[in-house]
């Protein structure tokens, strides 16, 4: 049997959870998890906000582990292997996005790793090799955690956004997701704004690299604005801090509609979009520029038998910026 | 003294109007008119919709005619060149977007033909050479004359938003712009999907290479959705009708504001943007384009004399697609 810590209904704290560990399939690897950082996601599960989460539900989807058994048909990954997973664990392989590199808008079977399955508090994960990332040599690997969902998540739109180095870009919300996005935005060679409602936070990410403003009229014209923030925000005023040609990209879900005057869009040729975790191809290439320009995230530790506790502080947003549990069962 | 059509005053009709042509600066050309086409802006500008009119208002900046006249320090002009000229007609060269060859954003002087001097329906018009257009041999000029602001307001976004010539492409709205929007996309290799409220108007788009559809509903998935109509859309379905990572861009101005729903824009990483006119560089690749694939408006003629009744059948959306005046002053 398999230990782990589970909610076994909507809002419950988590309790002691034993299963029996799925049958390997030929694609997938076992993974003995040494490391699992806590998501706001993993709190919208256990919440139940989102209509998609089953109970028993071992939340975590930002794992590190080794790998210690592997599909037949499983090629490029070796036992005892350092790897990731995120919170995508698998996808259908064969739909138009899939078959364009962006398994991660897969319209007909996306899986979730803690929905379709149990999660990372938990001793030992079974997933999809597809959905399983080689942790680079010369990576610490408790700061690997968090880049599995956040640093993901904030990379994809930079990637497919920031069209030059010499761009500026906006960050709200500097919290989990938006201390990686101010460090990854500023390695791409961008200008950094900071904005967070709470000053401090604000504050917080001059240290990452970032021009943290207070007041966002303050700001130039900005190229990218990208929203960690899950708030329902001013949308014209944001609009009315790009820079022409700019983009508005949310990666927080505010709760009601995105409404904008016309006029941003035309007259300024301004856009809006979003965008969700991000594609197999784009996590290696986020795992390769995090190396490279030693983008790490700044972690909180706790041992995975005072979960609860973590929570609470990650509902009370006191986390400085990710809180990331390590395996301590004996 | 110069003859020109003018509304002396909101919602007039257009009467006789004679002024002085104002000095040519050293970057200014004088054009002699031989072809105005009509656009539903200058009726916007007749009927004072917009609040930038001023009376008397000589509308037209769809021109075609020949230069007779070169400032100093002109260069690439000649005397009895036929050439052509737009919505705008002069920026400030010194802004951020003009100085990155986008001066159709220009944001602190930015002309417009019609507004900051005497539009087509004239004998002569003076304009800054940077926003005069040489007519490539072999175009018909006649048809060159709804390219100078329909061609180029549709052609703009396609060039910036239409990225592999596999795509699906929507149009909605299929007239003056409409139908030119189909022949372009075709021409860069889309599949193209032509609607209009009006039946009979998508079904028109058939023969310009459009498959017409009355249910939008009906469509596969699309990769970009260019909108000329001027009125509100149920966004949320268009949004839909969006294949995964797809673009949705109005060029027509439809009242309030654009609202979706935040999971098109995340969950699909969907975009909305905008695009009006577009910048000289752009121009000058479309009429290139335009010579190249054999795109031309289909057009109605009347001479410059019948102006008023060209208007009211611009008005009642009875034109077939573009009406094209021409200069009949002995």
């Amino acid at each position: 049997m398999i230990r782990s810590y589970a909610a076994t209904a909507k809002k419950s704290i988590l309790t002691p959870f034993e299963f029996t560990l799925p049958p390997l399939t030929d694609v997938d690897v076992v993974i003995a998890v040494k490391y699992c950082a806590l998501c706001h996601s993993d709190i919208h599960l256990i919440d139940g906000d989102w209509g998609i989460a089953k109970y028993p539900l071992v939340p975590g989807h930002e794992i590190i582990g080794q790998i210690v058994q592997i599909g037949n048909k499983v090629a490029g990954f070796s036992e005892g292997q350092w790897v990731g997973v995120g919170w995508q664990s698998g996808s259908c392989g064969q739909c138009a996005p899939c078959t364009h590199g962006m398994e991660h808008l897969c319209v007909t079977g996306k899986k979730r790793t803690c929905v379709n399955g149990f999660g990372g508090l938990s001793e030992k994960v079974v997933i999809d090799s597809r959905f399983v990332y080689a942790i680079p040599d010369g990576f610490e690997l408790i700061s690997a955690a968090p880049l599995m969902c956040a640093g993901l998540t904030v990379f994809s739109p930079l990637e497919r956004l920031l069209l030059s180095d010499v761009q500026r870009v906006g960050v709200i919300g500097i919290g989990g997701l938006g201390h990686l996005a101010v460090q990854m935005a500023k390695a791409m060679g961008a200008e950094v704004y900071a904005f967070d409602s709470v000053s401090e936070k604000a504050k917080s990410a001059e240290v990452l690299g970032a021009i943290p403003l207070h007041d966002p009229k303050s700001a130039p014209p900005m190229n990218l604005i990208l929203s960690t923030s899950s708030a329902q925000l001013d949308w014209n005023f944001w609009m009315e801090r790009l820079d022409f040609n700019g983009v508005f990209c949310l990666v927080g879900y505010p709760p009601g509609d995105v409404a904008v005057a016309n006029d941003h869009l035309l007259d300024g040729q301004k856009s809006i979009t979003g965008s969700v975790i991000g594609s197999p191809a784009t996590m290696r290439h986020m795992l390769q520029f995090c190396l490279r320009h030693s983008i790490r995230p700044h972690i909180e530790t706790m041992p995975f038998s005072r979960v609860n506790e973590a929570l609470d502080r990650v509902r009370a947003g006191k986390v400085n910026f990710r809180m990331v549990l390590e395996n301590d069962w004996k």
